[in-house]
């Protein structure tokens, strides 16, 4: 399958080390959106929602992996179980709060991706389809789930790191 | 950009038109993802969690376009601003509540996908990631909420209709 890059995140992490590992670890971090101007007109009444889904290629991930052991635990885990970038198909998803559209920029709050990510989609955020009824259940992440906002990346995923 | 088939979804639903629109008017109906035996392995500790965020292609939307007016309202819209499956990247998104795992076989239900969906990811929801804190705001959507339950597609967005 061939996806197409539509637009480019720029956002002030410039290096796969160092940087926050979820949203919920990036607050307040001002990210930006440049769409391209193929497909401005699609943006229109996106300003209506207060979140949007953005998904973008983790260009810089090294290859796949079976088993990773990821920033939040000690111990080794399926991948489809992790986060973790080095996935057979490197596409990242963040739940983003929208601040403005101006033209083709999209302007957007708690924006944990790398600069530079190349944008495949962009969704409106719905709780009605995107939020799970009924109790939640957060595997091994239920223990480290306190460690989140402070946690940081180190090199395990950086491209420079193919192991 | 390449990405690879790493699974099929098995849903209910064989034809676009007259399914659900969304994961929260399928609630009941079962699906399974079959897997590629070659990332088994990646499934370990997936069962944890109770939710789970699929990626998948819409394999039969038509061509991608800048303005359509979705299943739940009358009007056009900025097709970022909906969840229409003409993208430029036509990657569908789902949270799914998980039943088990049998081998490379993942039970699902609210399963609201088309039969035959090959399948890009898996991640675990989150909600620490995934769920917006504070007030959510859905634009044009929020007047039409009351019909997610019932809605059903038609053929506007049907592969057969081109347009």
């Amino acid at each position: 399958m061939e996806f197409q890059q539509i637009g480019i995140l720029r956002t002030p992490f410039t290096e796969p080390t160092d940087m926050p590992i979820q949203p919920s670890s990036a607050r307040g971090a001002i990210g930006r959106i440049e769409i391209d101007p193929a497909w401005e007109a699609a943006l229109q009444d996106l300003d209506g929602f207060s979140h949007i889904i953005v998904l973008y290629h983790f260009h810089r991930a090294p290859s796949p992996r079976l088993m990773v052991t990821p920033f939040l635990d000690d111990s080794p885990h399926g991948l489809f179980a992790t986060r973790a970038p080095c996935r057979p198909n490197p596409i990242g998803l963040s739940v983003l709060r929208l601040c403005r559209i101006d033209g083709v920029t999209v302007e957007v709050v708690d924006a944990d991706m790398l600069d530079g990510s190349p944008v495949l989609d962009i969704k409106p955020y719905v709780p009605e389809f995107d939020q799970p009824s009924g109790p939640v259940r957060c595997g091994w992440l239920d223990k480290g789930m306190d460690e989140i906002a402070v946690a940081r990346s180190d090199d395990r995923f950086a491209d420079s790191n193919n192991d």
